[in-house]
């Protein structure tokens, strides 16, 4: 018998329908671990073949042993079946989810917590168990090193074409381990180029978009303890986040020739673009359902989601938060006004729209944000008719890809914006940072001239073997394609008039110069373009100073490797520290999707960097070996958000007078270098080079 | 090394998707047959592992040794992708169908044939190939008595919910055979009690209906050599036997208080019955998608399937058939006219409207039935911008499924009605056979007073593991409910007032006894809603004859477990005789639904019982030993029609001046029964008998 090993926990992310009697971790040639459950412990399916299954699933593994405790009645927690799609916006998914962390939370120590999640993985809804399950070994002060295994490979069901999954199983069955080659899924397979929409699939269905997404809302959670989901300034970080997505977006969109997203104002109108995912959900034994072109929003009537809703509810809604907007004060359930400060009132409004159990009066602002998600997702089965799940809207691991997302959030990060444009004005003293100059800005990729950044599709595998159930054992890969950029370098020189050594603030963003009619931007418009593309502290010496800085070490961005990190945490030669805090490092902006795609001419762009003072940004914490990856969009787990100044800050908020554009806006502690983004249609297999 | 045996060739139809060198035919506890094949036979995907795969899965197996011989180009054939779905809607497919047809045909015995089939099966599509493959089989001399297996158990994807394949990969993988348990699938899956049409999903989604479906389409291929196609009235039974699906199904849904199907008439308007499938498509690794609610037909233009359709055309196609019943004749392709006569006009029509290649004028006439189904099957998706394969409609394995189907053929079926209005009315004499007096018609059921019916659902076992490639081996069956009925007998008294000894055909048809408003039916109404229950010879001795006749002995009808049937065709034991002959014996109506479902609290029907004259019903021919159960809906194989009167005769017409209603309809040899039909709402075990 192995002693316990909190690592073992990990081990019931894998094969999540399997039962817990059969063997995980296992690799072809070696037989695994098996958790040695007490009988009791058995599903009602298969107590009655309890000693059976033991000696056919247990012999050759090694025991983990399983401590019988005394288990709490789950009780509500079975009113999701086993069988069904789990959903983050359904209140009631939320409301259950919250009571399975409490559990796992309330565990005393990680033996007991093993106890009960092996007791209710094979009760639990695979999809709430994992997300619940994750959610606790985050938070736990006794498993928060414990890296939770990448979602996508335990349910690759949500981020890959469900055609290979029938490829996946003849390649287990009939090639032998060691002969496999990965399966290439197509580009393009949701849609033809007869679909202008499909020109930005590359990004709506890019696996670490979606993962981000995803992770993003893990690290988030709506329903809990409110220790777990009142972390420092998420309404503003929701905002932010979904803002900078947005920006981005519409920046694909010009370099594909599209206009800026339509925001979703009217919910009365036929949504003209349509998405059909063709997506399995695996646990559902059902497809993702499609989202037919020219549906219109409906009434939503689902007892089993306990769910009614009015579509005339949320515009309600949303005049409500308007008028709040308008007046600068909300109202909490109490009846007592709540100003929305200048700094912490978008905080404020990010909790009433997401809206999680932050927001100080759900009932009269309601579940904007969440029930526009599901309204969307249930278009095609409103009242439950048709027994229909929800289409990928209804899932934070699969929204992105439709395009409606887009067009919801660009609605919701209008009405956000109406709160910062009735914000102050940055004055020059709030920008600038005295004796501080930007003289030089530069981006260097390798074998191009200056100002050039060269993107391109690459291919990269991913192994599927730990999501797949019921079938031969061994890895199989996929190979995909995703917009990839060449590696570059920042090269900035900023002189320091002072007569001291002072710190900055180095932030960088990036946006296009021309608006899709080709004509340059008011600042007005150009300001909600601009993308964040790194932000770090950077040390000035007196008089000049030129640092430089790679494309990796962005703060918006994770490596894409992390997202895809092998989960056999207890194999020999694995090495813990390395695997440490990497859960939270699942959150961030995949590292490949930095740059947009560009065009084949060169699209042409405005890199901004600034300088700004540090004693206005600085936050006073220790972050040494805390993942802090990705912190621009993340936060930073367990600490506050890095940085004091407003997010998107300095381009956050309506510009002071007499600024109409970019080059007036500057101060002397900014500056702006013309780019070019050249995009090659060329395909470059995994981790071959650009040259 | 065994000898050459034509079963062997079933084989093929096995694990679908599985390569021939992967065992076929095994049971758990032994190891099945391998085709070994020439190594040039190996797909390109897996000829680089020959060596390999042969020891792998080679060793245990016994060896069926596959000749090698020239293989002719596949060209074409292969346009079909390996994972597209397959529809003989589509003329491209039915095209490609053909040429691999003629090549099945064209092998010179069996064992040729085994090779050819051998070096297709891992290329070509895999429904094209058990389409193609079946077909000849059915039609070449030395393999017409080879049991084609059932469609249901090699692709159970199209039959039963896609729920139940992950609960039958887990069932397969961790319980040993002989522990498992049927998977039960619930009764209504596609839809709830809010959708009314789901009244009809028993009716709709039954195994047997749907697998009747693709056996009659089976029979009467399309496309291929004019011997293969030209069956002895086909185009009359393409009308009939639909016409009676439709007939049945209005028959239903008076049961299910509602309204007859109401035909599509109108292309233009939004259709308002949506369908779920909730289906998938195992080879194409999607599900069949959705036909949401209120969406219109569209103009079709698909260069993947080679088809480019306006919605006007349809209607033009319609128009110009519609006009040349109005004038008593069709133009062929050469400009000549030729006359719908009264008893072949009906046949020339079938030919036209479904279209087969036996249309006299293609060009002209169209493609009206197919063209129907791939409009609709395509309404999601009519340019392929969402590169979307069709929907249930565009199988005739699934569109009994979808209730535009029984809209659609509505619509196909009073073009024909128009037809069969313009003929002359049977006259007395046509109807009646002097001398003949039906006395008296008793329907039984044991346990209940005379004529009633008793109806109730019942659970049936079919095993899916030969239909499920690519996991452990072993039997899983699903259990499923469907309609049947307490078998019953017909008790009928005809008196003979000739002088000798005479011959006729008893014609059983039953119809509601009112319509949906209650009414008594006008007999215009009425004559078509009758449906046909049995049909058979009787000898009439002079004076009084009383003979009975067993609900199971229907000519409409096959037996339920017949579209069942072991493909375990190798095994010691099994008997050939037994065997033979069944594939044709797919055809037909299930015996299970031979009685509407009627009402919990009784539904009226009239039994209506006819004796024809036999001199002009007979068809003179010998069908000893052929298979024959369900003439009426079917034919019989390479045999004519076992009857020489218009299909659907006495009710094909409009009646004669003066008869309004049934009762002046009757001439002494028929007789009106009044039948009661109870439904009671109690699901029985399987051959659990009703009590």
């Amino acid at each position: 018998m192995s002693k316990h090993n909190p690592q073992d926990l990990l081990l019931l992310f894998e094969h999540p329908q399997e039962p817990v009697f059969v063997p995980k971790g296992d690799k072809a040639g070696d037989n695994g671990f098996v958790f040695a459950v007490p009988d009791t412990y058995l599903s009602d399916q298969y107590r009655p073949l309890g000693a059976l299954l033991t000696t056919r699933f247990g012999e050759d593994a090694e025991q983990i042993p399983v401590k019988k405790i005394s288990i709490p009645p789950l009780g509500e927690i079975l009113d999701i079946k086993r069988d069904e799609n789990f959903s983050l916006f359904l209140e009631k998914h939320r409301h259950i989810a919250g009571k399975l962390i409490e559990i796992f939370m309330g565990m005393r120590n990680t033996q007991d917590l093993l106890s009960m999640a092996c007791y209710c993985r094979d009760r639990v809804n695979p999809y709430l168990f994992n997300y619940a399950f994750s959610v606790a070994l985050l938070n736990r002060k006794d498993t928060k090193n414990l890296s939770v295994p990448s979602f996508a490979r335990l349910f690759p069901d949500k981020y890959v074409d469900s055609k290979v999954f029938t490829r996946a199983r003849e390649e287990a069955k009939i090639v032998p381990d060691g002969s496999r080659a990965p399966l290439v899924i197509p580009k393009d397979f949701t849609a033809s180029e007869r679909e202008e929409e499909q020109r930005l699939s590359y990004f709506r269905e890019d696996l670490g978009a979606n993962l981000h997404h995803w992770h993003w809302h893990l690290v988030y959670p709506l329903n809990g303890e409110r220790a777990i989901v009142a972390k420092n300034r998420r309404g503003e970080l929701f905002y932010y986040m979904h803002q900078q997505i947005i920006a981005r977006y519409n920046f694909e969109r010009l370099c594909n020739k599209l206009k800026r997203v339509e925001r979703l104002e009217d919910f009365n109108q036929p949504i003209k673009e349509a998405y059909f995912p063709k997506l399995d959900s695996v646990v559902a034994s059902r497809a993702y359902p499609a989202r037919v072109a020219n549906q219109k929003m409906q009434n939503i009537d689902r007892a089993v989601d306990r769910v009614r809703l009015d579509v005339d509810e949320l515009k309600r809604w949303s005049n409500r938060i308007l008028d709040a907007i308008q007046k600068g004060t909300v109202m909490n359930e109490k009846g007592q006004t709540i100003e929305l400060g200048e700094n912490d009132g978008i905080d404020t409004l990010g909790n009433i729209i997401e809206s999680s159990v932050l927001s100080p009066n759900r009932n009269y602002y309601g579940d904007l944000h969440n029930m526009g998600h599901v309204v969307l997702a249930y278009i095609h089965d409103p009242d439950h008719r048709y027994l229909e799940t929800f289409g990928v809207m209804g899932d934070v691991a699969t929204a992105m890809r439709d395009p409606v997302f887009y067009r919801w959030h660009a609605y919701i990060d209008d009405i956000l914006q109406q709160h910062k444009a009735t914000l102050p004005r940055y004055t020059i003293d709030q920008l600038n940072y005295s004796g501080i100059t930007v003289k030089d800005v530069k981006v260097q990729s390798q074998g191009s001239s200056s100002n050039v950044f060269n993107t391109f599709w690459q291919q990269s595998d991913v192994d599927l073997s730990r999501g797949m159930d019921f079938q031969e054992k061994g890895a199989v890969f996929i190979r995909f394609t995703h917009l990839q950029h060449q590696p570059f370098t920042y090269k900035i020189t900023v002189n320091n008039a002072n007569p001291t050594t002072k710190l900055g603030t180095c932030r960088i963003f990036l946006a296009p110069k021309f608006d899709e009619g080709g004509s340059t931007w008011s600042f007005r418009n150009q300001r909600l373009m601009f993308i964040e593309l790194d932000k770090f502290t950077v040390t000035l010496k007196q008089g000049a100073n030129t640092f430089t800085r790679a494309s990796t070490e962005s703060t918006v961005t994770i490596p894409f490797e992390r997202t895809f990190r092998d989960l056999d945490t207890r194999r020999p030669g694995a090495n813990t520290a390395e695997l440490d805090q990497f859960n939270f490092c699942g959150c961030g902006w995949p590292q490949h999707l930095l740059i947009p795609k560009g065009t084949a001419e060169g699209m042409a762009g405005e890199l901004f960097v600034m300088i700004s003072n540090y004693d206005d940004d600085k936050v006073d914490q220790n972050i040494d070996g805390v993942c802090s990856d990705a912190g621009s969009f993340c936060g930073i787990k367990d600490k506050l958000y890095p940085d004091r100044r407003s997010m998107g800050y300095p381009f956050d908020r309506l510009p002071r007078e007499g600024v109409n554009n970019l080059q007036q806006f500057l101060t002397p502690n900014m500056r702006v270098a013309n780019v070019t983004i050249n995009f090659k249609d060329k395909t470059f297999k995994p981790k071959e080079a650009f040259v």
